[in-house]
């Protein structure tokens, strides 16, 4: 049964707190400061910790196991974690969650040696579960690789289409989540069809939470995203947003973008052209393809997958 | 039954191309290039592969599965392949098999992910055996980034003692060939006795390995060593030469290396205080423990253990 907004909201403070705590009593070595320091300022932020909970709302459905899935989402985060650390020194991205991010707090050699130790742990919180948990998470490890590959070859080329973009994060952004979906089936033994709708249904998630995250690097709070607005924009990167604006009219896009511009400058162009309209039809485009993946748990208690959609669409940061 | 040299140098030889061909074997992709053009830079190399050999030479005491034992020898090849990227970062090392290192080829961002890809190909490699083989990689794994931090820490302070640089240099190398040597009976389900002294066998060899590195660094032939001599020393890295010339008489090398001098220089200063000689002593030290720990074996066909211990003592680069 489809679960009310209300319930969700509380559902996702309680395994939001049981998430943190989890993840503090992974940190039990202190030694060589020179990993262990980093580690900590990484995994203890102020991260939404969607993911991990995306894999108990899916456990839910089969009343998996909560040790079980407690595991699967530890893994989960500190895989995200990693990603995040050597993506922010990939991009030069210097803020994240409001803090100076790994590189920038201590040095690159650092971010890569406590993202490889992340990932590890990762691998380690893991490795007790069914071995096909282990293989799934390793499989889309490699996908976000091969996504992140993808963004860095898009960088400065302004031919990229929709198509191109949608695949490239599809396996950055979008298997993730199909993973943490999927792992909530996965850790309780259920069959492969069941599996693979959970991780459709997280890579549609993963889509329009993507997407989503393109209209508010523009439209959002610079205070509530903890990152500051347009640094993709600036740095040559596609985003749904510039792709869209080009598709509907390239001389017009390329005009605008000869002219050196501000924030404001693309928040205005983004409104005049309605591109901030089309964008959001495309975030509920792919929201209401996650009702379609989980049609076949309609009926089933605890069914709190359909309302996290929605609070994901609702999301101002 | 104790092998001898001819007999090992066919195996090695062997098994070398056998294991080359088995990680040519995993380049099924070819796109994104950004990610797989480094990554068969990487993994097509002159390497010594001398772990995956470790793997089989072991595996063999137990006439354990050669499947088995292959996948256990890709995966620690390519956890090999892979700290060595990120390491060659971390360290600002240019030369790589006597060829451009990754991030010199390419640049920082691609040796990042590439080697996060290599890394999780291990992980795959892996994921079928036993799940003692994934848990005991991910924790050697674990100790490999702390072993490094430690180096870290270690570059310029000249007060490390040989305790500390030989627990370091325990976890970043000897762990690594430890695992190397468990996994040959992990992989035939050996009883935990047998796997631990296997793993104590693979440190002692890993530190007996490393001095004689720190040796080579010093002593080696440029063009068999693939990479520029006294790096280390000039990156103020300590090594167990420098350790053991400042232990025996602490003045007289402060003195020393508060000239400017070349690699010469400290070939002559080495020899004339004849730490070369204390350093081969420490190596024969470390070589003769690998011998007890294979005590066990020694009446076990195809052991060829510690022919390889000699193999390595032997080796000049």
């Amino acid at each position: 049964m489809k679960k009310d907004n209300d319930d969700l909201l509380k559902e996702i403070s309680f395994l939001k707190h049981e998430i943190n705590r989890s993840l503090k009593k992974i940190l039990i070595n202190d030694e060589p400061r020179y990993l262990y320091d980093p580690i900590k300022y990484s995994i203890i932020n102020s991260g939404k910790r969607l993911r991990p909970i995306l894999v108990f709302l899916s456990g839910k459905l089969f009343k998996s196991n909560v040790n079980d899935l407690m595991k699967a989402a530890v893994a989960v985060e500190l895989l995200h974690i990693f990603t995040l650390i050597h993506d922010d020194i990939m991009d030069g991205d210097d803020i994240r969650h409001g803090k100076p991010s790994l590189h920038e707090k201590w040095d690159i050699s650092t971010a890569i040696l406590s993202g490889d130790a992340i990932f590890t742990l990762a691998q380690l919180a893991i490795s007790n579960l069914d071995k096909n948990a282990y293989q799934r998470l390793n499989e889309i490890s490699l996908l976000v690789c091969e996504g992140q590959a993808l963004d860095k070859e898009f960088e400065n080329d302004s031919s990229i289409s929709m198509d191109k973009y949608l695949d490239m994060i599809t396996k950055k952004t979008g298997s993730l989540l199909g993973l943490c979906s999927e792992l909530g089936a996965i850790v309780s033994g259920q069959e492969i069809e069941i599996c693979s709708k959970l991780y459709s249904f997280g890579v549609n998630l993963g889509l329009a939470f993507q997407i989503q995250d393109d209209y508010l690097e523009i439209f959002g709070e610079q205070k509530l995203m903890g990152k500051s607005l347009g640094s993709d924009i600036h740095a040559g990167k596609q985003t749904a947003m510039t792709i869209l604006a080009r598709s509907m009219n390239e001389k017009k896009w390329e005009d605008f973008t000869s002219r050196k511009t501000d924030l404001q400058g693309y928040r205005d162009f983004f409104l005049a052209n309605r591109i901030d309209y089309e964008i959001k039809k495309l975030v509920e485009y792919y929201i209401n393809k996650t009702s379609e993946c989980v049609e076949f748990a309609h009926s089933f208690e605890n069914n709190f997958l359909e309302s996290f959609s929605n609070y994901i669409l609702k999301r101002r940061y």
